[in-house]
């Protein structure tokens, strides 16, 4: 069963923890803020907040960081009053580890429920590495990671990986060209080696979580996340949900046919949208070896025929995706990661442009369109948040 | 802003209305059930459930209705204990008008909580009809069923509309060929009117929340209606939150492009899915005038050419829309709607069959796929739905 489907007893524990939660989130998201500010955006009277801040006081999960002139002129005037204290959380405070696993390599970071990332470290996975081998390098990268930062605990364990994984068995199923790598529990080994709660889920949700938390899409609640690279797909936060579906399986929108009588793809039907928008094809379509090679080209004036060419038909298909996914989701944004992060702004914007202009219902909403704030690793800082999730969501009490 | 945002404050009166929504919703959706049954599917003490009920057994919000011998054996050995009583909610003790705006005519519904329709009737909108006379329509319908349900109380309204609709102002925007009816605040009009709390959705969202509390997908978390019609659409439940989007405007497939190069669409996109899979397009390229005279036609053996040609086509651009669908949203159900409801089990089969060995994935995932258990009217029982939906969810206290 889905995490997001778990039924909490409305007790008043409940209660407890759902305020607390709120009050981490509403400080590791959004900076720092007064017991009024608090009181204002949860709803709640100051003398509840008063009393459940002190309690947070106590066990340092917040502290107190200075005086808020809030009115200066009233308040220069009059000294009756106490000034308002700004409250935040403490930095490194409440940490995850963050594992983001690619085609041919890992990467770990620890980061804190602010964001701020302080350890950062990548490992190849070699050729014919198998299910056993792949272990030992996911933990002993962990391992390396806590080593390293010994004078911090941890809350807990993320894992953002290429799909398609079984996010409630902790899975990874059968990526495609994935070394020697199949239906592994990555999950549970982890956790039973560290004994720290674990969380996995495949890169583009998590992507769409770096985002909504810590990136181009703070404080949103409809975002489209549409990684572009070897592989296409999208995480999607929909009414500050994620979207998982029944399996767990959504997203898959790389392969939606948007040419019935397409090419063949390797799902099995014609026209998939990653058949004419993954990177290698791309490249090979404009005679290039290396993603910085054609950037280097396309930034000519004018580009090579060849490069324009591939570039006219990369942009056509990638639009076309685009404005499904707006017709589609509603979002208010959607961020292009993964090797569509090096996009040149010019190309971004004519696709903002044209999807604003093709897209249903365009005379009422505009969508914006911009590249991942973390270049390719918002899967990684989404690896990291996967964690920070559950503590938000007051699944998992601190 | 969405209702579904709205950030209740955390206090004891919340906890109150979560759990008696809680107890409603388990009885109107899911048939009678005892104290003990509700605390094990409410995660609280049988304590709390008896207090809890015994306060909605004083206003008649409950009643108990019999004895269940749930262990007949050990219950009719040992006469210590007392039998459990079963309870329910009475007939018509909550109920919603549901009205249902399609392109040439309103029907109206009376429902119960129960999902018991007690009250029907369609009146045409004629030609030429502006806002005006259309307000006027719609306050007569709505006239006639309080009037002709004088003994009942009714909860609030709830429109389901053709769209494009703007749920946040209860407007109906500019639907294509829709009489001279453009930019209309119907929901405001209705509240005004009747004093009676209002709630509007498109069409395509109100038939998924239908199957969801009564229908084909009651109890699932994760279900697609596509509405197959003179439009074509979706609407979608997804980890049990209807998907609206930033604007509402969400669930627009009907103008995904299946052919990038297809035949230009009215929307501007070309090769939109709706161009190939609309009634009237069906019907031309069969070379018949209604859709009984259709479905007479394709129950022939064989079929007459041009009927069968019509089918083929239509069929694979269906089991295109399908397939997206599957790998967008992963469901666990997806029920086909409007005059697709009234397609053949035999078409239903095969676009299943089809579906679930095209669809990425599918080794380790079934969705099913049916047709409406309301046939053309699930946006109609969704039009009461809505209503309902929101003392499900605690937002309207009963």
């Amino acid at each position: 069963m889905p995490n997001s489907r778990k039924h909490n007893p409305k007790n008043s524990q409940y209660l407890r923890n759902a305020n607390r939660a709120a009050i981490i989130r509403r400080l590791a998201t959004n900076g720092m803020a007064t017991r009024a500010d608090l009181a204002d955006s949860l709803h709640l009277t100051k003398m509840a907040i008063s009393t459940i801040v002190s309690e947070m006081l106590e066990t340092n999960l917040l502290m107190e960081c200075g005086i808020i002139n809030e009115k200066a002129p009233q308040a220069s005037g009059s000294n009756s009053g106490r000034k308002p204290t700004a409250l935040t959380i403490p930095d490194c405070r409440l940490n995850a580890i963050g594992l983001f696993i690619m085609r041919y390599q890992v990467t770990g970071i620890a980061i804190d429920i602010k964001g701020n990332c302080f350890f950062l470290e990548s490992v190849p996975i070699p050729e014919n590495t198998d299910n056993d081998r792949f272990a030992e390098i996911m933990i002993d990268l962990t391992d390396k990671i806590i080593r390293e930062n010994r004078h911090i605990e941890f809350t807990g364990i993320g894992i953002a990986s290429i799909g398609p994984v079984d996010i409630y068995h902790q899975m990874i199923l059968n990526p495609p060209n994935f070394r020697n790598i199949k239906d592994i529990a990555i999950g549970r080994m982890i956790r039973d080696h560290f004994k720290l709660p674990v969380f996995l889920d495949n890169d583009m949700n998590a992507g769409a979580l770096a985002e909504s938390l810590y990136g181009s899409a703070k404080g949103m609640t409809d975002i489209v996340y549409l990684g572009l690279g070897s592989g296409v797909g999208v995480g999607v936060i929909t009414g500050g949900h994620m979207l998982h579906g029944n399996g767990g399986y959504a997203g898959e929108m790389g392969h939606m046919s948007i040419q019935m009588d397409g090419p063949l793809c390797s799902c099995g039907r014609r026209g998939c949208l990653e058949l004419y928008t993954n990177t290698f094809t791309l490249l090979t379509n404009a005679g290039m070896d290396t993603l910085d090679a054609l950037i280097e080209a396309a930034a000519q004036d004018p580009m090579p025929p060849l490069v324009q060419s591939s570039i006219d038909r990369y942009m056509s298909a990638v639009l076309s995706g685009l404005t499904t996914i707006a017709n589609t989701f509603d979002p208010e944004i959607i961020i292009i990661g993964d090797d569509g992060a090096r996009m040149a702004p010019f190309f971004v914007e004519k696709l903002e442009r044209e999807m604003n202009d093709q897209m249903f219902q365009r005379e009422t909403r505009k969508i914006s369109l911009t590249v991942s704030s973390f270049h390719k690793n918002a899967p990684l800082v989404g690896a990291g948040a996967l964690v920070f999730q559950r503590i938000f969501n007051g699944d998992m009490p601190v």
